[in-house]
């Protein structure tokens, strides 16, 4: 597929693009209920304008189910641990149906304990990590989710590769607006972000990575080719790079971003971690005050000359979308279409 | 005060030094418990090398109980929410104290639900974090806290300052040596360190802060003095921040950091907010093999290269000091004997 900016653009109904996302990854392999989440998550951020966990990732998704490396038909084990306390098996399949499996006890519990946590292990994850937070927030909930990924970030201070992008998501509920939300990767940029300025020729800004001697570049294509990301913000956000792993690793059991080994599955793009997922009920000290407290904050952030708040981006995106259809360049969607022969 | 850098160092063991602070708060307002926690808590950034919230903290305290901004006699009110709930109004006192009286109940809902959340509110917090959260490692628990404190911090794309420095701390414990634990402002420089440059005449870096203008400036009392800090690593470490607002004030039902009015109280120093600390039992997904876990995750780390890990230090300053007694400059301990009288 090439870039959505030397293709034109068509506008594709959100119900029509997830179904085909859908059918895709069930014609590669996926159960009905696997795809339908990839499928949801997937068409989600492209409605939202966040492209480099839209439709440009299901090659991936196709690619690592052709080479074994995950199994599309998973079903995922949960367990109820404690009373604020769900544990995942995802069975080496995806983290998606894992969280959706876990969910209605997650809530349950959360609002009967004040405070819980899903911790999913065995699991890939190759998607945006706001849509797993989000939904939460629409629910009255505050969520906050960590993922580890792959070895593809230098600790700061250090010579070689070791974290993934680790990525933090948060989502908090808002009177009167869509939820606030934010979702990071504690690396300086996305790994999507580079292979989409890589697959666009575009040079990066400095800082974001080095190239396979450990040397600042601004080229994508020498940070995806034997080089690496830093962590963005220098020794803080490593730090917190590495909180993710303690998280989203060493506690839920998953693998560290340097644990797998998919040498043997060319083609296997997803990285076979685990995530965190830490859900709070806001009611339980200050009842229904939260969320008008949270639009006291963006009140206040716009005052002092905030003109776009986190997340506002994908709302504006996402109101264009349903009202017209979700943008895909057209080639994007034959290369689609062709998946599905 | 002067500057350690200008006076002699003298060493005090760690008991002495911690009952003078006592003493010193104590004659100057604390109740007992009250002396007790703040004294433990600043004679331990002392002990390890955090002199920004060491003794240099002592003569804020002072002012601050003698303009009558807080309450050292607040007796904690402990309220058991929920399964997974503690709640805390500290009374207009210090947060230190009203995580010590909820700190037992706070482990047990931890142990028995998987997790437990502590809010605390009404509450003022002038010291390191990272003494709130190390403590639960070396139980074997795994703990996160943010406090949100005083509108010096400009949000990414703003032009004025609305957040605090709003520090995130976390601790794990790690088998066979000290926990793993980092606290950090979510500003490009604690407000601490800014004030100990402009006490020892140092220009900061650039990208720390701006002037009265909103003007890019390396001059610490620029910055202290009308100016503003910025919040590090850009839109993310501000996105950051804006979450240590939304969980340490309007989950807590604490100030933002913006609202309280203390300019009817002279010498006032200590931001009157919120505090939210999540604590983990990390036995109930993988056991004992957690602090195991954590151990790989540093040998690793050191693998690639890192040559001090975050918090070790901290960790080596504690063991010269626990032998040696605990680096004072010979103007701070005069200054600190004067403040008993």
């Amino acid at each position: 597929m090439s870039a959505p900016s030397t293709s034109p653009v068509v506008r594709v109904p959100l119900a029509e693009l997830q179904a085909l996302l859908q059918a895709i990854l069930q014609r590669h392999g996926c159960s009905q209920p696997v795809a339908a989440a990839l499928a949801h998550n997937c068409a989600s951020a492209q409605r939202d304008g966040a492209h480099s966990h839209g439709v440009f990732r299901i090659p991936g998704y196709v690619s690592t189910l052709a080479s074994g490396w995950v199994d599309g038909q998973a079903e995922p084990q949960v367990s109820d641990v404690a009373s604020g306390y769900v544990r995942v098996d995802a069975g080496g399949g995806f983290a998606q149906p894992a969280l959706a499996a876990a969910r209605a006890l997650l809530v349950e519990k959360a609002r009967s304990a004040g405070i819980a946590v899903l911790a999913i292990h065995n699991s890939h994850h190759f998607a945006a990590l706001w849509p797993d937070v989000e939904p939460f927030a629409d629910e009255g909930l505050v969520a906050l989710s960590v993922v580890n990924s792959m070895t593809c970030v230098v600790p700061h201070g250090a010579r070689k590769p070791l974290f993934g992008t680790n990525p933090i998501a948060f989502a908090a509920p808002c009177a009167g607006s869509d939820p606030i939300v934010f979702d990071m990767a504690t690396s300086a940029m996305a790994h999507g972000d580079v292979q989409i300025a890589a697959r666009e020729g575009q040079l990066l800004p400095p800082g974001i990575g080095v190239d396979a001697d450990g040397q600042p570049t601004c080229e994508p294509k020498a940070i995806l080719e034997g080089g690496a990301l830093l962590p963005f913000g220098g020794h803080k956000g490593s730090a917190l790079s590495m909180m993710v792993e303690l998280l989203a690793a060493a506690l839920t059991g998953g693998n560290f971003s340097w644990e797998f080994d998919w040498s043997g599955h060319p083609g296997a793009k997803t990285p076979w971690t685990g995530q965190l997922i830490i859900v709070i009920d806001p009611s339980k000290a200050e009842g229904d005050r939260f969320a008008q407290r949270s639009r006291e904050l963006v009140e206040q952030m716009q005052a002092v000359g905030l003109t776009r708040m986190p997340g506002e981006r994908r709302y504006r995106e996402r109101e264009v979308a349903l009202r017209d259809g979700v943008a895909v360049s057209e080639d994007e969607l034959q290369g689609l279409k062709q998946l599905l022969v």
